[in-house]
């Protein structure tokens, strides 16, 4: 293990932070809160430690997937510790494992909190929160690569680590240039938004908050009942980015490069809008007789699948009341999730694709046994190793649900908010139903239960062996 | 496709349920009931059917693995369809969907009940519903192997379909041995836990039908309380034969010969083991409130968990009323289920553990990327394909469950009641929680529902894909 090397570039991580919380300071200093000085003491802890590790370039530049892997789960804990801070001293959250749980939560673009009012904070503090969102959902260290002057292997093994889905596809040769034009996709997509909310009469402040959780699939919200309080247009507005953001961004790059047959053949974002559009009739349908007509039915249901399946986690309405149909079919796409290379989390929806075309070529296999047929996605054959890596993934994903579910369980609450829980957490999504559901939160669970859902939340994020490795006795090992 | 040989097994396999509908046949003489008429029906419908198809012997012996699913599927559909008849004509039950639920619920060992009320139902009637766990836990193509005189392809291929968990090893060359001996085994045990039940001072009738239930890790009752009503020595033994009905019968084929190390250092019956200790004593400490002392405690959870672990489905306590923590572990062992090569169903033991191999390996190849490691289990590496089939039959083991999930939840009963069945009848248990739970029956679902269920308990049998295979179009050409 590079040990050296890691900890240059946690450094670098934690001088981003202080930059990153400029912002939040700013806007304290613009409305004159006196939080302002937690955001001045988290910003000098950075640099504290950051300066001083990151003053000597590492020599030995070694560095493999192992690397990047504890790389970038070390970075994230890191990155949230110090990001908890700020709640504490400015007193908003008082249990220092809460104010973990909302950070985390808040990077993760989980969207889960833990706070029961928040209309009451300073707007600084749900600036930071919201603005959390944003940092984390594009990728901390994607971001930090599209700026370092790094050289070596680096750049692929920290994609990789942290990007989501089976596999990583460059959308130009070099790694950094790739980070670059992703970041910028992202700024330019979160720009619009806010213009068109702007537009629809929200004021500044909120826009830049409801586009931060928007764009990074988050879902904290600035007012106690999330979007519900907003008009329809605004509503709509926040469905559609909320859906676009859970595009893989590999087709907006094919837009902009002049390939629009190319981006929109795409057979996982074909898949993703076909499910999202089947899920929304299939809801509004269900749920026609709770609102006056069905168009608001639809509209209603379209916000709420979008959320889900994006993991973003906003709500305008209590899906928890909603029939069990209904209720189900969104438990089911909390598993399925966005794509993968958007900001969203789950399973992704091309993993779910692999996984329908290895079953598929099973039977086809037990009819014709001689025949020989490849797994093909959108033209191409998809490698032995990536249908691997899905499996593998699957059933890891599978036993740490397992595991978490027997852990929270000892805080004796009722199987579905367990079940919710966890899925909300580990799909990055929010809400649950029941005790979690979009009108509660997660304040009642127990420290203990609080930790794991932290745990899975970063699990899912990262998608989960970044983290497992950590545990590992064999990392740690000096070569 | 051969269709003329699949429609002569399908004939000897009606013969095959005429002889074994003369138990129950005989049973009712002896009770003087009326419902003799109903099986006198049932036996000259079958032969009716089966004598002139089985007449002539098929000339082309072209026998793949394809026929040897179809015929399989269609046997036990078949099979059920015939042995529902019984309970229809006798009008213990008068919905045919009825009829069928509890037929397929009893051949495939799974022990969920439509019926409200069994007591007052005849013996005979009662004596075939248990009788039919009896038969279908060992497989009733096994059955028909060990005696018919067929030759060619058909054994291993029809062995393949119908036997549970990832692979088939064959005990001796001869696969036709391999089923003789496997339900010798099985008779002789069965035989043992009769007398035993005897000993304890059952009649004959309830150790008879008690001992089909536990030997095939079927479930039904033959008391409105399940076992509950029995001493603690009756329970006792009970638990002790599910839990050995549950073990892979190579470990006792291996004894058998001789062979006690290598049966007892199987790492899947240690494994087995393991997990029923430690969630016995997990239980046992969580519901220690719920009984007088710890001891009895311990020993209803050790039934339970017996009963849940090897799908059986008998109940002595309202685990539906337990802690949250007992619950959700109870859940858990629905989907670890019992050994391969066992009568017991769910994901089996063997493919747990494969899977937790292949994650540790997919680990270690993070960590030291150029090395080579292979999965061993019992000292031997497990096959490519091995572990391929295992990934994929989990895979479409969830897909399917989803897609049950969401077809029932139409009816709109709580998730817990919809998960919980579905993992009931796809695992083969029987009992689930909430409206399912073991106080309870399935009777208040909609036929559809109930057709849904009966899908999930013969593809759970057969583990999917010979189902699946019906309804491909490919499956229907003629070659």
């Amino acid at each position: 293990m590079n040990y050296f090397i890691i900890i240059y570039i946690i450094g670098w991580i934690l001088k981003a932070e202080a930059a990153l919380l400029a912002l939040p300071l700013l806007t304290a200093v613009i409305y004159r809160e006196e939080a302002a000085w937690s955001f001045v003491i988290t910003i000098i802890a950075c640099l504290v430690i950051g300066v001083p590790i990151t003053r000597k370039k590492p020599k030995n530049k070694v560095f493999y997937v192992k690397e990047g892997f504890v790389t970038v789960a070390l970075s994230w804990i890191v990155l949230s510790c110090m990001g908890a801070v700020p709640f504490l001293i400015s007193g908003s959250i008082t249990n220092p494992v809460d104010a973990l749980f909302e950070t985390v939560s808040g990077f993760t673009t989980t969207g889960a909190s833990i706070l029961t009012e928040v209309e009451s904070l300073p707007r600084s503090i749900l600036f930071w929160r919201s603005f959390t969102h944003w940092i984390g959902g594009m990728g901390v260290l994607v971001f930090l690569l599209s700026l370092l002057p790094l050289t070596g292997g680096y750049h692929m093994n920290l994609m990789k680590a942290e990007s989501p889905g089976p596999s990583v596809s460059r959308l130009v040769p070099k790694v950094q240039s790739t980070a670059k034009i992703l970041y910028e996709i992202y700024f330019v997509m979160t720009i619009i938004e806010v213009i068109l909310l702007l537009a629809g009469g929200m004021s500044m402040f909120d826009a830049l908050t409801t586009s931060f959780g928007t764009a990074g699939t988050g879902g904290f919200g600035i007012k106690n009942d999330s979007i519900a309080g907003y008009s329809v247009y605004i509503q709509v507005v926040v469905t559609i980015f909320m859906i676009l953001f859970g595009v893989n961004f590999n087709a907006y790059f094919l837009f902009i490069m002049k390939k629009p047959k190319k981006a929109i053949c795409n057979e996982e974002v074909l898949c993703y809008f076909g499910v999202i559009a089947a899920a929304t009739l299939l809801i509004g349908w269900n749920i026609r007789g709770y609102y006056t007509n069905i168009l608001t039915a639809i509209q209603q249901a379209a916000f709420q699948v979008g959320s889900i399946i994006t993991t973003t986690g906003f709500a305008t309405a209590d899906f928890n009341m909603w029939p069990e149909l209904s209720r189900t079919i969104l438990v089911v796409l909390m598993f399925i999730g966005a794509c993968a290379g958007s900001t969203g989390g789950g399973m992704k929806v091309s993993r779910i694709i692999i996984l329908f075309k290895t079953i598929r070529k099973e039977i086809h296999q037990f009819l014709h046994p001689r025949s020989v047929q490849k797994i093909m996605m959108d033209g191409k054959v998809i490698e032995k190793e990536v249908i691997r890596s899905v499996n593998i993934f699957m059933a890891t994903y599978f036993l740490l649900f397992v595991g978490s579910m027997l852990l929270i369980s000892l805080d004796n609450h009722d199987l579905i908010t367990n079940f919710t829980a966890v899925a909300a957490t580990f799909n990055n999504i929010g809400p649950g139903l029941e005790l979690v559901g979009p009108t509660q939160n997660f304040s009642f669970f127990s420290n203990g239960v609080k930790s794991i859902l932290i745990f899975d939340m970063l699990a899912g994020r990262l998608e989960i062996f970044p983290l497992l490795l950590l545990f590992m006795k064999d990392t740690w090992k000096k070569f």
